[in-house]
């Protein structure tokens, strides 16, 4: 939480004024020089870690989204977080979003896939696209994946609306029966 | 709603008593003898109807499963409904799932895809592998696919939880460049 009123008040120099605690986290919070995660530790401590597979980054477009991923525990490499995500009519440009950072770390190589974690909706597959074009621009190959989208895993059909639906049976999937 | 009222109403006799509203709906409403949903007329509306696509057909557990995907408008082939799901500890057994009349249709020809819609949850999975199993066991192989689980269209990555965020990555999927 004071990351994400740090990073809050980090764009908006008013937010400073709001007392000492917000001047601390303000003060001794900045954005990894790997990642670009908000740390107060530089290499951030995912980035600084080992054991996480260095090979495979998930490109995310907030520093909650890695909170929500490392809180679920399901993902062992490294993030890389963009600050935000494709939105031209509110004014968020190509620019402002960490891609070409993340063009120049696949650069450096060691990294095998990229991992597209952008939320499912306009804007973040709008962002995905971006990222796709921008690694193909500058020549890099490394496999690129997007999360799945589909049926929220615990829901019922009944009550899941159009878009989800369409989705579900568009990416359905061939299954069959275990051999025996 | 009349529909979904004399569902619960065939079950449970002492819903009789509410009244001639409820009397009407229970004594007007049937299974529909192909698909098994709740229906005035029989057959129903969708398996009378010539426009849908008759060689798919997507298994639901309940009515109101295939109310939602009308609703959406998302799918144009037919339906079987299920009534109900695999779960033993609260009484529901396979016996009790229209599974053989499944089977039976399928047996009867001209279904090339079956989709199986269950719900994305232990219960619905567990079915889902009943059916895949009853009809391998049958001899039949028709086309069995199941429903995408992962992210759900619209939401976001920082709100979904450990299970939804597990199906995403691991079914994630490999991404290219529109060729230019």
């Amino acid at each position: 939480t004071a990351e994400r009123l740090a990073f809050h008040a980090l764009r908006d120099p008013r937010a400073r004024e709001l007392g000492p605690a917000l001047e601390h986290a303000v003060r001794h919070t900045k954005l990894c020089r790997t990642c670009f995660n908000v740390t107060e530790q530089d290499p951030c401590r995912v980035c600084a870690d080992l054991k996480r597979e260095a090979s495979m980054v998930c490109v995310v477009e907030q520093p909650r989204d890695v909170e929500a991923l490392e809180r679920a525990g399901v993902f062992h490499g490294r993030y890389h977080v963009l600050m935000g995500a494709l939105n031209p009519a509110e004014g968020t440009e190509a620019e402002q979003l960490f891609v070409q950072r993340l063009v120049a770390r696949v650069r450096e190589g060691g990294i095998a896939e990229v991992i597209l974690a952008t939320d499912p909706d306009a804007e973040g597959e709008a962002t995905a696209l971006l990222i796709l074009e921008a690694l193909e621009s500058a020549g890099l190959a490394p496999r690129v994946t997007r999360l799945a989208r589909g049926l929220p895993a615990g829901s019922a059909i009944e009550y899941l609306h159009k878009g989800v639906l369409e989705d579900a049976l568009s990416a359905r999937r061939e299954v069959r029966p275990r051999r025996r």
